[in-house]
């Protein structure tokens, strides 16, 4: 592995215009934006990116085109999400082609749900189909399934597998992982988390949707954490919280695209069906950004 | 619409090597077998048939063997299984430019969860994308949303939405929806359902996986429930019964899959993640195909 | 046991006026009126009869009243609901001793929930502490557990218990069941069912809260199904679904309750927290009755 | 209120005989063996102390002894928990004139689930019940309701709701709730928590079965917090987290019950259908006593 992958990796969103065809200037537009605020790497086509939504070539394009415009100025980690483990296999082995340091494994399901031997087996092979680091993901939410702490511990024997991104927001199941697996699987938090715990518990990094909105707010938490100011930091968290909760209460991809929008990048909106956020939900995160402005710049 | 869709419709299982190659000469054995058997129709690509899990060139391939197969003699309706709405409208157009003479038109979710209004909006893009007819596919179980009666009604303003796959094994809603749409729905029961009951509601047909493997017991049953001969209709349902619990049971392409290689078709497992039916499933289902067998042609 | 349990059981209301007490010429008001309509039974203290909410002393109260104004012209089965194994037999017993013709045991939960063979122990337990019949009782929309039919399969061990009070409105579940256990095991439909349905798979009657307040025409609707005139009942079905729908929609308890006061009983609102109908819901259910008489009396 | 409350609340469990009826003395002995340890406070009849499946006259009997072994060396909370207002209404007064001091205020439900204007109604008549302490009580897993934030900023216009005992485990809306009503509403951990979290959180206290069987460690952790020693504190946390592993797994009055059974309390099964921890289950939380003790006092 190139890189140790930690601090704050922004979910990219991926912008599109209403056909639904990626505005490409518009994405090197953020990632630049993003790396000029500091971030510590990039993160696309995950949740937020819609990395459930797109077709292949799209993704391939956004691949493509963040690798190219990162210019190695930050590790990339792009979501890998695909239904079957041959098309995951395939996917991982095109998107590492295409240069990223990372892979985040998604795996979301139709029916019938896997049980913990299919989850191991799928995982398993993906990793092996790359020599590139793996961040396994879990959303049990959603995905109506979630990792044991017995299968994390045998697909740390993967030696690709390096960390975990949670986003369970279930504080005590990662107590379990880390008090079982010690250092061996590193956790990133995600939106629905209160990062400043994680971290607590030796979280490395976090990766979410909001850090896309706040860059530089999210990495000022983040060496608050790092110089172990807990107190401080969590004082931080506070005033960053409310985003979190209007991106829980609302939906993360139209809210984040539409905080874009509101800081002058063109994003566009989620792919049908999905939803634009509301009239009501563009003024809550319109007025939690100004607020958390003020008060974490003032 | 050319034809009316009626009768015994069999969920086609989508046949794969080891690789996940689709093995096109056991698909085109399947549909000559099936029509010989007097189905009234096929169904590609729905879940039993790993709509979700396939990519599109499989897709395509698959239609275009089972629409050239079938050479008109039944009405073929393939799956159209997509996440977003210009994926679906686009999926839509060109399976319908391959010959099928409708779509069962499937919307799985990853997150977030679409509300009546996106449900509305996605499938009236679907149906106004095609000239054909259009089944719609609900499976509440799985994909977390369901239509309301309201709902159904708006839809039924689009003069191609003809048809109601409905998979929650729900009774009642069928009731709801019947007393409130009359005939103007028309009702194909699912594998979950008493088909039974589905028909003295007025149901037109049964679009199941069961019909792959019992073909003619099925059509048996379809016919003493067109000559609403119930109790009669009732007794040999009952006699089929036990494959749909064993199809609870286990799980649905699976069991498919396994009872079609027991009759000498080699359509092989379902993709992974999905799991190969077990040694104890095999057992299962080997036994009720035996029995039904024995009872109805006995 | 004294009576073979069949036909139209309504569930009782309990009757109450604001301050929670009972009032009893209204309970036994609605004993006369239901058994003068030709009910063939009583079960007060089911869900409707919000016996999971009542203190003991006001339900054998309530047993006592429809005991002694029933007089044995219909035979009555009165709910046992209680949290525990021992307080379950010590009620039903006490219950038993107040001279019911039989006992329907329902099982409520908190935490945790009961598996299959903490089911069998509580059901068996409860069966050997009397010698009426007993109806056992499942809802597994609320209570988060289910019987399977291998635990029913054991119950039926016990020479009391008859019947299968199933309010799951799975029919495909009671298809399971009557192809398993044949007669053994006697089902009564509920509100969420189609009861024709049920009565072709044999079901002896319907137990629901609706039967208080359409009394004549449920007795209708089981004669033909007793005389097997399938088609027609369908059709009376029909006509009485919307009452079923509206009490999904609504709830139970504030539904018959609202509708008693409508004809004339005044049993006060459900025990808070449970709320009193909405004016909403009262004209959903008032339009629903008046529309009820005048097809089915028309 | 007489007592500000703060630090480690045991749930004590409900001894109880093989016929359900209490053992007072072992009681006596449990309340003794707390207080010699040091606990801040202790809570009889939450969730670890079968409140919801208990008789009132047990309840009361509990009730009467903790106050009167105790003393008033601690604080004594008990709990409330009754499904319906007028019932949690009269057992909370009937509570408070046995001389406790606070109410943990427990709403169960069967069907239909309270909206939030009935959840808030039904506390805000308990609160008015009564003129001691009132903790709120959730346990979202369980009762399928939550309390919004908007419900508890409400509630907190009733002086004596003073608390909130939250139990889903979700630290992300315990942080929702303090960034909103800051230090009005004290929030008390539960089992499901990591602790030093909700305490860095401004939490003032741990009510929970664990402290039952690791009162000494339990205070240990408090003190650590007390003194903002976090690091400390959560390499204490680790220490002590299988044992709520153990909990969540197995079932938490079972487990605390045979783990004290072990240190010599001859405290019963919980009532049936609860389920006796199994020998699987007393092998593990054996282990985990045994390791804590090891490791803690080493």
């Amino acid at each position: 592995m190139k890189h140790d992958l930690t601090g704050i990796f922004p979910y990219l969103v991926t912008p599109l215009d209403q056909e639904g065809r990626l505005r490409e200037q518009v994405l090197r537009d953020l990632v630049n934006h993003l790396i000029a605020a500091g971030v510590h790497g990039l993160t696309p086509l995950g949740s937020t990116g819609e990395g459930a939504y797109l077709d292949w070539p799209t993704k391939k394009r956004v691949i493509q085109i963040v690798v190219e415009e990162t210019a190695g100025r930050v590790p990339v980690v792009a979501g890998v999400t695909n239904l079957t483990t041959p098309g995951a296999v395939r996917e991982a082995a095109q998107t590492e082609d295409l240069g990223v340091d990372g892979i985040l494994a998604v795996l979301p399901t139709y029916f019938p749900l896997p049980d913990q031997q299919q989850v191991l087996d799928h995982f398993r092979q993906v990793a092996r189909a790359v020599a590139c680091s793996i961040s396994l993901y879990t959303n049990p939410k959603f995905a109506a399934w979630d990792f044991s702490v017995e299968t994390l511990q045998e697909l740390c024997r993967e030696d690709n597998i390096g960390y975990l991104k949670d986003a369970s927001g279930n504080i005590g199941k990662l107590m379990s992982i880390t008090t079982t697996l010690g250092t061996r699987l590193k956790i990133f938090s995600a939106t629905a988390h209160v990062p400043v715990f994680v971290f607590m518990l030796g979280g490395v990094g976090w990766m979410a949707g909001p850090a896309c909105l706040i860059p530089r707010q999210s990495i000022a938490l983040f060496e608050l954490c790092r110089l172990k100011k807990w107190e401080q930091a969590l004082e931080m968290q506070k005033q960053l919280w409310p985003l979190n909760v209007a991106f829980q209460k609302y939906t993360l991809a139209a809210c984040v695209k539409a905080g874009l929008e509101m800081q002058g990048f063109p994003v566009g909106a989620p792919l049908a069906p999905q939803k634009k956020l509301s009239e009501q939900g563009e003024k809550a995160v319109g007025d939690v950004l100004q607020h958390i402005q003020e008060v974490s710049l003032g």
